[in-house]
């Protein structure tokens, strides 16, 4: 296993940057949902290359196809298929790299997992095209969990200096904040199913992904206790917290305040100055320069990923209660 | 499910902090690996109470007691089955946080979500005692990696200052590095059931734990591509990077270098100075001054802990490739 | 979860007899085998409808369609993601049944799960159709097992009177057996994945399987321990046993024998007789007679999809080992 | 994995026949139920051996030790488990099973599986006696499915000729027939999660069973459609079907009629004839004649079993919906 995810809502990712399309199977949705495909198109053009010129310079419409699970536009229980074809395929660009890898790229683990036999062109599988089936299974999650009163809402809270990075051919990364509104108090569960295991669980799926905290995380951890213990309080009859260093979790369970959560993207790994590398066949030192299209940031088509993500793992943890 | 972690390797830990028993059932483990009960004795003992004046008082040897998969001292495939017996128990300090909930402690999304039903005395299955049978679980797992060439050692990287918070009746977080040596290339899956997917979903289930980062993490989201890549070299006939930003991983999968990840523990919940919190029966707010024994920081005993989380993760990722 | 079966390769079946498309994900396949698509195409046609005049008159070619996994003929190690067309579609045959459900079909216990929003037309996505992504999935692993040395081979053992069922607008069930040889033994493993429990645990997918045994099953149940026991003998290096009433399974696992169980498959629920049932809407009584085409038998049909079935969890074993 | 199951209610069984102890942990029962240790420990009576004189005169209490999950008799949400000590041990008894393995015994398959580590003693964990843990879970989930309004009770429907069989110091098998009455329609998933899937998968969990079917099972494939079928009609408000040869399931899915299965158990294969088998060792051929304690039948203590394996996927798929 490994393009799968979830409990109760179940997706199975496929495909690779040059296959022919790309996919997810969506496994266990409820039926009697009326899904908005226009507002899932909207969605996913948030993601989609050739919105800038600061992002890629391929063109993709990516337009979803939904094969299976919709009658009339409301879900039938029945599993939820949707494609997207790969239409901008120029895998000739992509040659020289099943040779020398790209340094801090999948290239060479996949060299070595597949024996070789891994799809080079694009990145293939481990390309971050793969994250448009991430987004239309989670597109679909948000509208779902909209009507249930929850809104996720990510934005970069750090980024590099793109345009110089451009003009170098170089890249650089970024820090994407997640906040999920709106969630009941008790979702969740003990030790391995938290929700921080769940949400880290997919997050890290998304390709650049080098670290996540919640609440306070990283600098909590210089914090004294008195200052980050979140003081409870009743509004009305609810309880409530003053401060989120928690990031709406205590021991895995949401506790009705919202779940806040960072996500790290190292900075691009394609970049188009020249790198030291080895030639796998020959077993030797060897300098590469990536030809081809490429971000110099990948952050800001990132957002709507970490979107994504966070509704995925948050439904099924909302199903799996 | 909740406390069951892993594909090959199959945890599943049970127990309260005061119920008779805690103990772990150790599921696909190989038939014919001889294991050392003393070294595993030594290494439960890192995580044991009572090694110092700056950890909780309660006295517990945490002597494992093994009931099954092992026959002479060598596992036998069936499920190795470990419990500790808890011997040191005082429920009674433990009174009044039923009603009146610790703040950033488990104890009122426990309530939440156990609807009252939850074992309050000494954080119940939330406790940090819960994590002596992950501890047996990753000690046996990181006798076997040791037979296959790997070590795995974490070590505190920043650590507030514990004895002056200690004095205060407060108390400090930390962070912890693990790095996993001698891991072959190749380990991990594409997307969620790649190692970083793997070892947040076991670290996730040590009780304070709220972040997690691979490599340069956060800090190299705040780098450029030219200066965060890791370059190959040949070294020999074997592939290596001149740095390790990426942690030992690349698209899920080890490159061969160092496994390298850190943990953000937030202090201690448990204090000793009065917080606001909420009267549950009653519905309003309220003060709470916790009684009882509790760490001024738990980080020290967490290093073992987080060695054991790698060891599972890593070892299930070992026979699952 | 619902149409996901398997450990290591995971599949993923998804759409409903009348959807735009059917499909299958497949995750976990090894990179570097070579598919022969033609081979698969051949069986599909075995599954195919319109076959013969004893079958329903659909006409569907059932043409696999390869979105992903493959390069250049060979697997890649990503998801291999099939989908067939949905072509002759025919919906405003199945309108009554939304209302009065058919007897011994998942009309009704469709509708009560998928509260009246469930795909009616066709059987939606209980339909016999969804067993030619499970040939599909199932056809690529008798490729690869073929590869290794195993053949498996399923053949009717009983069935009812066809022709006469047909003239007469009934239908008829049947038994098929199945054999898979050259299996090594030690595959399975103890209590709930012993290979009896993931064999029945797909091939109760296939619509109108009602029972399953191994070896002598049933009947061996009637003999003496005497009778029933398989002796042990060596052929040449080899073990073998005399009798093969353990259908070469023994405590979950393999014996080197061959694997052999038996499918009960149901009469075809859907009769062109009029028969008694309940308007849904009405909560009254109600006589039904269905129209539309259907078979009178599924058994001719069902073979390869048990040959399928049995490829999918053999060869999700062996990996598994 | 090997010894789990379960999707909500997941019980992780361990054990040997002759370690100091056996269990399970359940993990994922709801907090707050009052549990009945009494009617647990009777039972777990019904399973015991030294029963009757047809049984085995190995003589234990199977006394229940609850180590965690329970707090005063009342569920709190943390994973329940439960342990029962060996206390009769006799291991010289099965020395000569090392080398020479019993015919239809598990004892092969398990040395081939475990490369000769495995624990001769008793069967190991391949022993009957591992379904005492089995019985308490599951004792567990019917105390709770009856408070829900749901009975499980099962029954032999056929048996051999026990004494006579024991005279000769051969055994035989028998059917058991499960019926759960009180089910709500609409439990089960399609395609793999089905009830038939679901209680397949653990059935044959228990040592000894070579088969299942549902309702008319493999009769019914020799029934016509019209014959078999069971026609709906309305009891008040509720659809009732006339006849129950589905079993109570339709497409994997509870109908709300009785769920109806058989299960075949192959006659005990320890007896205490001379058979045919081979010295492992030495890779000839070799005579057996087990001694020491075994049942002629297993088949009056198979039926608690039965009934607590039903229970535990019945919980488990009415926790799933």
């Amino acid at each position: 296993m490994s393009s799968q995810y979830g409990k109760k809502v179940k997706i199975s990712i496929f495909g690779q940057s040059h296959s022919p399309a790309i996919g997810v199977s969506i496994d266990g949705l409820p039926a009697g949902v009326r899904l908005d495909i226009d507002q899932l198109r909207s969605f996913l053009q948030r993601r989609s290359p050739g919105q800038s010129k600061l992002t890629t310079a391929r063109m993709e419409t990516d337009e979803p196809a939904i094969l299976s699970g919709l009658v009339n536009g409301v879900t039938c229980g029945a599993p939820l298929a949707i494609i997207i074809r790969n239409t901008d395929i120029r895998s000739e660009d992509y040659r020289e790299i099943q040779d020398i890898p790209r340094p801090s790229h999948a290239d060479y683990t996949a060299h070595v997992k597949f024996g070789g036999y891994q799809d080079v062109a694009g990145g293939g599988h481990f390309s971050g095209r793969l994250t448009a089936p991430l987004c239309a299974a989670g597109g679909i999650c948000l509208q779902i969990l909209r009507g249930l009163g929850v809104t996720i809402d990510a934005n970069i809270v750090q980024i590099g200096d793109i345009l110089n990075a451009k003009e170098k051919g170089d890249s650089v990364g970024g820090i994407v904040e997640c906040t999920a509104t709106g969630l009941p108090a008790g979702l969740g569960d003990p030790m391995f199913d938290g929700i921080e295991n769940r949400i880290a669980g997919i997050v890290f799926g998304i390709p650049g992904v080098k670290g996540v905290e919640f609440g306070s995380g990283f600098a909590g951890a210089a914090l004294m206790g008195s200052e980050n213990n979140d003081s409870f309080y009743m509004d009305g009859e609810t309880v409530k917290t003053r401060t989120n260093n928690s990031g709406g979790i205590l021991g895995g369970i949401t506790n009705g305040m919202p779940v806040v959560f960072r996500v790290a993207f190292k900075p691009t790994p394609s970049i188009g100055m020249e790198q030291e590398s080895v030639s796998l066949s020959r077993g030797e030192n060897a300098v590469l320069q990536v030809k081809g299209r490429h971000d110099p940031c990948i952050v800001p088509r990132a957002v709507p990923c970490v979107e994504a993500a966070a509704a995925i793992a948050l439904y099924d943890a909302y199903l799996d209660r």
